[in-house]
């Protein structure tokens, strides 16, 4: 039977780093550079996450993460896809999401989306997230997506990925 | 363990057709009653249904079912609740039902809510719901909740309610 994969997006799909640096660099003037965050929470990496995650158009407007447009298109014929965004937490990233997905991975129906709260309660057999939060609760496959947060956490279920080249050898 | 309970909105906590039946009396001056529907699905029902889910507000004005606030109060304390509603079929239904929920039931976090495509991939012990295209995917205990498009359904692995109080008297 075909496997169930769980994509995540925001830092799999959505490459919110990206987009914080330079909402950051064009209000501060100051350009943080993606190795100086390693370790760092969000909130610890920007001083302003909360206002930024907040503010309209903010999921609406990230880049994606190079490679993850061709990279998912080829994992929907070979597995059943799910996108699954924890979105609840900022009720008016849920439609930004959803058009974006629409814009830039038009071969995901409204069938294959998830906006929830907290992502123990979906069912799969391979989950893709750079949250240890959601992973740790999955019984499945881990596949951690290497972001600054996650970049000195090591766990014996987890198989890293720093980009979708790597996870598209592995899949 | 804690049972998780999964809690469908629209015929459940949301009372679509009232919602729907009073748009079509002031649009057109035909009062249909609950009882003349038994047995239509909601598009053979009404022949503007697409255009009235679709419309702004349609959600977010809905009446609450009666006795949903304070049964699902008592719920929310006995079982693990879950709110999963299939909204992403009509994107601008997500902000809509999430504000109803947090207006009506500010009980029920953000943590607790799901909006998807398709039911099928949510874990949980039992599902109120009164579609059977969800029921019938899920592997514990279904309980379908009387609208009149499902009223002359019956399978043996269904236990019905009609009303809040009946399903507080099983649950």
């Amino acid at each position: 039977m075909t496997q169930q994969l769980l994509v995540d997006m925001d830092g799999v799909l959505a490459d919110v780093y990206s987009r914080i640096l330079s909402l950051e660099f064009s209000e501060t003037g100051i350009q943080q550079t993606m190795e100086s965050l390693n370790g760092k929470t969000e909130a610890e990496a920007f001083v302003n996450y909360l206002k930024h995650v907040r503010s309209k158009d903010f999921f609406r407007k990230a880049p994606t993460m190079p490679g993850s447009i061709e990279g998912l298109q080829y994992l929907n014929e070979k597995y059943k896809v799910l996108v699954v965004s924890s979105a609840t937490e900022y009720p008016q990233s849920m439609i930004e999401k959803y058009e974006w997905l629409k814009e830039f991975y038009p071969f995901i129906s409204w069938k294959q989306m998830v906006f929830c709260g907290v992502k123990d309660s979906i069912k799969g057999d391979i989950m893709i997230d750079d949250h240890p939060k959601n992973l740790d609760f999955f019984s499945g496959k881990k596949i951690i997506f290497t972001q600054p947060h996650n970049f000195y956490i090591s766990k014996s279920d987890y198989q890293r990925v720093d980009n979708w080249k790597q996870l598209l050898e592995i899949l």
